[in-house]
Parts: C-alpha cells; structure tokens; sequence
C-alpha cells in the first residue's frame, strides 16, 4: 500500500486531464513518450514533464533504450488509490443499507431521516 | 458519471491529507464542521475552506441549521473516481494475464518480453 504522501502524489497526478489520457493509453500497453504525445496538443517537452510526474508517484514506469523511452504502467499504485476510494465507498454504502433497512422497519421514521435522506441523497427512499 | 473537469475536481480534492481524513471521518457518518476539524490542527476557518472544496468537487453535501453546518458524504462521486480507476486497473491485469498466458504456453519466451517484464513489475514471472 502506497503511503498518506504517496496517495497525495498519485491523486494529484490523476487530477490532470492530459495526465489521465496518457494513463489510458498505457492501460491497453507499453508506449513510447512520442507516442503518449500524439493525441495531445502538447510539446514533446511538456508530455515528458507529465511523463516525469506519473513515473516519479509510481504510476508509470519508463525503460530507455537508445533514444526511444518507453513507458508501462504500474498497476500497484492502481490498486493502492481504488482501494483507499472502495473502502470509503464501502463504508457509506453499508451505512446507508443499514438506514435503508431501518427505515422499511419502521412503520413511522422520524422526519429528520427523511430530511437528511432528500438533502443529502438528493431523492427520498421510499419506506415500505 | 463525473465528466472530465468534475474528474479533475474530485482528485484535486482527494490530494490533500487532511481533506482525506474528512473524507474518512465522514464515511463513518455525518458530522458538523468543528467535529471535521477536531482531529486536525487547523483553524475552524482553514476546515470551512477544505469542505467547501469538498462540497465544490460533489464529495461532499452540507446543510445549515441554524449555526451549525452538517456534512454528509455523497458517495456518487466517489463511484465515479472509483469506477475510473478500477477500468483502467482491470485493463492492465487482463493485459498482464494474457502475458502471464503466452509465456506459460512458450518453452522459450524472447528475452525482450521477459526484459520488459523484470522492469516494469519487479519480479521476472517464471517460465511454467
């Protein structure tokens, strides 16, 4: 597992659109930094700053042969950020199942549950 | 889903320590503004600024009563990211699978694969 600095570098990484791009292609496979660059509207230079941030948050890592750098993903860094984000949406989840069990056993629930439930759930459940 | 920019906003907002620990907090269930900040060494002002971005980005929902503001957690937008990711990691390991495949059918893989194997995911993966 990644830690507290290392998920502030890969979130900050994955909150740039172009960042993001790059890391798509490279889902599907290994690329060259020319490569990631093309369906950018971006200098060779700045593709490979963006290349610099994903390897050095361990995202990506990059092999050089000759001239030609060729960059690969890391799935662990994945892993790591997905699960910090599932065990949050876990947690809510089952929260709101456990409220959502409640409410259909109980013939009356309090209007403030419902109120939270609409504010914060955008649409009330219904209670059956 | 969140489009690109809301993408942008959520792991911009999920970069910083103490909005994570929010985050945390607040899977466990809603909570007032000065009980997010309790576990924080930050000014009442500096924890108002962080769930705000927090309610910007769609993470995050809040309603005033009177003077005390509750926040809750909107797990939508954690799907979202969640679900970004979790593409793109499925994405990868299918890949690595079917590599882990062909090597496993192969007396004698090239040494290029195994190369780019050692590199890029640490442990050379044995020849079965």
């Amino acid at each position: 597992m990644l830690d507290q600095a290392d998920l502030d570098s890969v979130f900050r990484a994955l909150a740039d659109p172009g960042r993001r791009v790059m890391v798509e292609r490279l889902s599907r496979g290994p690329a060259t930094v020319s490569e990631l660059g093309e369906p950018l509207e971006m200098s060779l230079a700045a593709v490979l700053q963006h290349v610099q941030v994903l390897e050095s948050c361990g995202l990506v890592r990059t092999r050089k042969v000759g001239r030609t750098r060729t960059c690969s993903i890391d799935p662990a860094a994945l892993r790591s950020v997905e699960a910090w984000i599932s065990q949050r949406r876990a947690m809510v989840e089952e929260r709101l199942d456990r409220l959502a069990e409640y409410l259909a056993s109980t013939a009356d629930p309090p209007d403030a549950v419902l109120t939270w439930l609409t504010d914060t759930h955008g649409e009330p459940r219904e209670n059956q």
